[in-house]
């Protein structure tokens, strides 16, 4: 027989544990679009304590819509990302094509398996920085904000801390706001406007440490470099999950 | 070298000729929440030609976020059909803990594995009567109807509808309201007060044909007969949606 | 040395044994208002396990407030229970005068120090009903609620449960829905014209079990059994919040 | 005898094709207000393949309403270009007046007749820039943005792209903020007090090239240029868009 | 020279003169749809002096969207009406397709150039009723509605009045909740589920007069009278706004 | 020199004296729209206490905006009424127009001057009832209930309580709701369709006690007992406020 | 016997007489606050066609409401004033005291009385100007603005324009950023902090033409010359509103 | 018996004369939060006359919901402060553990018995500047400006005002807009990253007059001197209010 308080108690627990056994981890990475989640299947691979904050109950960011809200992705590089994770693609015309449905599925059931963990739900409103580096994350529920209640957050040590939020690049403004970035300006550049080959490059490159202690990938590395956006091609933004999981691994 | 425009091509003709394919279909399902993607994953086995409307962009429902907002989930029975699709469990006190956000993209793994199609951001906002008998699904885009915008829908064909909508039960409420239902009231009944135990075994017993040609599964089939909620304990749900996908397969 | 992951570790744990101490307690009061507060104590002090869910982050009800915002309330009786918390009353015209912020803060203080608990930005959902007696409660975050997430509550087992949720009587309404009420036209009755001496007459009067396991207080007493408002004279709910509490502990 | 699929068949199918044979065009056109109707209208005449982008599901912009919402506008040059199209002129003090409403519908339909293509419900939120030359527009479902969904655009190729948009001039923002415009500051200059008729001279005038490849007509044009606005006389619109259409047609 | 009061004077002196020979009129229809627009030319052509209040600024209603906002629509029956208008038809399996925009353009002008009037941007919050029988409208600003202002509307004296509104039949349900209808329960009977076939057969024949004076056309015919939704396939609601006309032009 | 806590004091000292001389007074009004305003100039001229509690801070409901939004009002009958307040009235084709603002703002001084107390920015949310009459009304800040906050009215003892409220008849409602009315459902029989010269006729007569203590005036007198709504024709109201002050004063 | 259209047609006449009248004009007022009244009382009694545009549907700014909403205002100079237009004034300790109801509406209707006109639920978005000399306002109706609606406003012409917009100076705001102001910084310069006796005296000292042909008066001019507020004491504003027009009568 | 318009008439005297005794005060405190309710305990200790306006109706801030939601609170120093204010304190592994309800609660207690005043539902939308220094407040009702009603504020004469509203520093911003601060940039130089040690030390060191007769306390003191956040540990707020105190009462 089935008791209500028994439920409680066990979703209690577990979650109390398995937070407890996250407030001191390697790589906290801020969105779980399919960098964040590229990025958490290669660091979790490599062995790192890895946590995704994603702000939503539902990972995925802008890929569940694909183009216009037509569940379809398109990858030109990078489709071995998705293969490795399972995902059916078809070629055509020199692209590869998927469902973006099935890619989201698949890129976060792949991180989790990889042994990575998932915190949804959660806002990363602020940093914790010591001594000029982030060393990590200050994390509320969504609901809270969004609810617009006057409640302090609580912090997470992390040894890097990844911005995956896309183009909004959250953590990445926190940063400039309060300390300034190591870009050009010191400043966010902004992204540029829609080119697709010259945006997948460059996500890529710009893949990259911009204050100590702080990453960007994907399309948030494109907005702080000042680079273009990309619109649903998403191999780019796979390889920048990877590169950044090897900056990380490197480093730590 | 990406050409931007090619993109566009490609994810237009692929959605073009995936909706086409499937605006006559065995069965549709609305709602992609644990039961509606069982049914979806067993259906699809079973050879039969399935799509999920979806009204948000994410599938999942009510799973992603557990029990009060921690990613958890609790079986006491039904754990093998979320071990069929590969979900982690654990047992403790005689019940079986899952990570809700895994079992969620899990099972959308699974049921697109198996042959389901899902269309997301698409709501259905009334279904097609024949002869005494649902036929089909009227479906718009969600943005369209959040954007309160003066849009007509389109049809698709079914010969069995499920409502999976969970405890709103969106779509035996359209019926109720245009022709009454098979039920004591020829009414929705309407969920009664929180009962684990009761509920799991009365979501299984209620999921039936409560309309020709219409069907509820999980949450919706206790909201529409008068049964008890259940909370955070989904193997009713997952029992549900099997067995909801057996009477249809039998019957088609 | 002040570590922050150490503030984060503290809450949590705090959280998660008081919270699991609490999931099977002998009394859970819906509201904190000044019957919630008073039931609270004198429970407490008689021994009981008991805990108000409040779904504000504030305690206090619409006692904060005065009359009209101006922060006075006034009694005529009950001025002892006042007092009792250490409230400063003044008397003037046979009527007992004090300061609406002083008497919020310290009935809060006196239920706490008596024992009882207060979870605050909770919301009661849903009640648990077996066997035609409400034998629990069901709760979620205010914050989650606010925000429209769709995640599932957790249950509390509770000998008894108090409506003082004020003139929405918001647990008598769920129960009326879903099961009847013990009034005479089985409903919520509706609380009558302003009529300070009768409601607080009757407020006393109309504390009572109207549902098996279910208590009303305070102006939820008179809303549910169709007597009038009181404004801004607290004695009566004070008083209510008093027999309310008699009444259970004869019975637990 | 109808069948509700085919239907749905039919739109899925003429929308596909119409605008998989819309990606790649000569001018794309963004707003249907009275220039970009009439800049639509002379270049389909001239052969070229245009495409107007209207953001709400119905084109006209600012006209419909006249002046305070009754439903006239004057004009005093360009009346030619109103009968042209059909609309019924006044004249009356040396100015022509004609229904808003009538002025609209037979603009759109002239506009179509001449062999231009309108998109409604869609939104430009960005432009293509290849070696500092603005080569297509991005768009999206307006109701997709409306609905604040986190989804990716798809993009337009064009020879040549003309911000109509009236005095937000949203297209030369987006260049202003990304790239600067050639304009004595590298902003907009913004539009200056109401003066009729320095306007009407002034829009003709400012009807120009302001970044390669991006042309500003009507309001735009001096929104963009710091030049009065008109009110609803609308002869200078009308002037803007056939002299917009004349630039570009020596052009390509 | 322009002069800017002369435009102000050239619009206030052209309303007023317009808006003050339409307060005793014909035929009053309520909403800009497809079958107000063609009940307004056939009745215009038949010498009526009929008006249209609109209570968007754009005229069209549901048509401009087409089917899921892609602009295009289809008949069955009924396409000389469109072809009348001037509306390009391609003739596919048995159906004729339109573009929805070019629809609605044409069809407006076409009541326009027929002689009939339209204003827009005005709600008829009533009706006038005398000895029984509606004998006019009564109008306010739609801006007045929806800005929530407090301000009387004034009346206008029709010899029929057409509830053109679509599917919320307003003028309908206003009738019905202060004198009742001649339908079978004496109340709009609701629109039953899609169904193209039936639908289009049902919106001619329910084209009547509900209630002394007042005519329901196509989606409010079939609202009012119970029948199916038809989804964008609208020879139906043509051919019910030519009927109406006919039906009120006998009586007249 | 002017200090400027003398202005505070000075405020609070005169509001407070004001306030509390009037918290018995012999007849309440509610609502400060022209049949308000005529009924408490009559009953002040008559020598009684009157206050008029008016929910926004400008007094006048909807005469500002005249006829939809134009500030004329007109009158047949009853402009005796206009004039004594000093109101010009321009005769012409058998009725008399006013400009809608002077006519506010001098029924106000009219009021005023002869002995009425207005207090704005007050909402009546309830009434005082005993032994079955209505004895007096219960009041709270606007500011407050728009603002949704949870705070406690305060009682005013009046002999005659007016429902001057215009079509919303919001006191009526809540006796009916609480206790019924004297009108033949015993309900608010709500308002008929727009007829002037009925309407005029009909506020008049309808002006009576609806429910011991409680009078109806003006609009509510119509909505209440069934009768036809009016437009900017303003006389009836007028003379429905003299009566009613008549009504009261014989009984008082 | 009325008839309803009658009441529209004299309705409909009287105001496009009215307004037609008022499109050339000698002085324009934005805002119908106590200096704008005061100012358009003594323009009218020098014979100035004046005509104020008012916002909302109820003149009188922020008088209304008093003190933190107690309808009471203080005066140490000025009184002359309020006692001219027949409102009691009670002196008590060096001040006079008003009601603030009685004092807006007696205002008003002495400004009516005076000549001038005021036309209600209109908004100035814009001004003209020729020559550097502001020489009108654009106006539109205020419903229209707050529904969002896109549609263009009128033009009115005027000799002189007085920004009477309280401390919003929304006149002189939009000069600022078209034109530049001839104050010290060319912009706006803010409010000071409260200071009553200072603000009094500044706010008649910086009522001037800061803009070739535009006036600021009351509130607007200590915003826009960086003076401090007062509070509820209004004889500054109302002496300010006398000045100004002092000023434009000479010069004009 | 009790008799309705006692309480209105006692609730109003007592506010009144609360009030007005409250005028001319030592100490205006802005916010109810932990360091200003322990700056409003010791400064009325000392003897001050002090009062504390708070936006809420409940005093608080942000304490009442602990860390993300969870009612408790850690210090690491100033612990006696709570407990000298009956709040019972965990000691664990170097910290001191309190029930955040609890500890709001009782704060607040003991600031009223010390003698200071708390005014709730008051917002301070300006000070007073005289000579260069901050002498006063200027306060409204909170539902007033919620409500977005347009209505003078009151003046409140204060010798030192402290700015206490948290990481908002509202005053601070006022007078930095206004005049400027004495910081290094003169402006609020904004809270750095989450530090919890260093912020704790900070805040108490930041605790000063940031302008003459303005002080900063708990957040607001490192908001404005731009040193790090801390979360949710106390005990540097409960200090910086008591220094703050200190600093004052020498000075006063």
């Amino acid at each position: 027989m089935i008791r209500d308080i028994d439920i409680t108690r066990l979703i209690i627990e577990e979650f109390s544990k398995d937070f407890l056994q996250n407030i001191k981890i390697d790589v906290a990475i801020v969105g779980a679009g399919p960098s964040g989640l590229t990025a958490a299947k290669y660091l979790a691979e490599k062995g790192k304590k890895v946590v995704i904050f994603e702000r939503k109950l539902s990972p995925g960011g802008g890929m569940w819509g694909g183009g216009i809200g037509y569940p379809y992705i398109v990858v030109k590089q990078g489709h071995e990302i998705l293969e490795e994770a399972g995902i059916k693609c078809i070629k055509r015309d020199g692209y590869w094509i998927a469902n973006s449905i099935e890619a989201v599925a698949k890129l976060v059931a792949a991180a989790i398996d990889a042994g990575a963990t998932i915190f949804n739900g959660m806002s990363v409103e602020d940093v914790m920085v010591r001594d000029g580096k982030v060393c990590g994350v200050v994390v509320n529920w969504s609901a809270i904000m969004e609810a617009n209640l006057h409640v302090d957050p609580v912090s997470i040590e992390a040894s890097a801390v990844i911005d995956a939020t896309g183009h909004d690049c959250n953590i990445a403004k926190i940063v400039e706001r309060k300390y300034g970035l190591k870009t050009p300006t010191g400043k966010v550049e902004g992204e540029k406007a829609m080119w697709a080959d010259e945006g997948e490059k460059k996500t890529v490159e710009n893949t990259t440490e911009i204050f100590p202690g702080l990453y960007v990938t994907g399309m948030a590395a494109n907005a702080v470099m000042g680079a273009p956006r990309m619109g649903p091609i998403f191999g780019g933004m796979l390889l920048s999950g990877k590169k950044v999981a090897e900056l990380i691994a490197e480093k730590l």
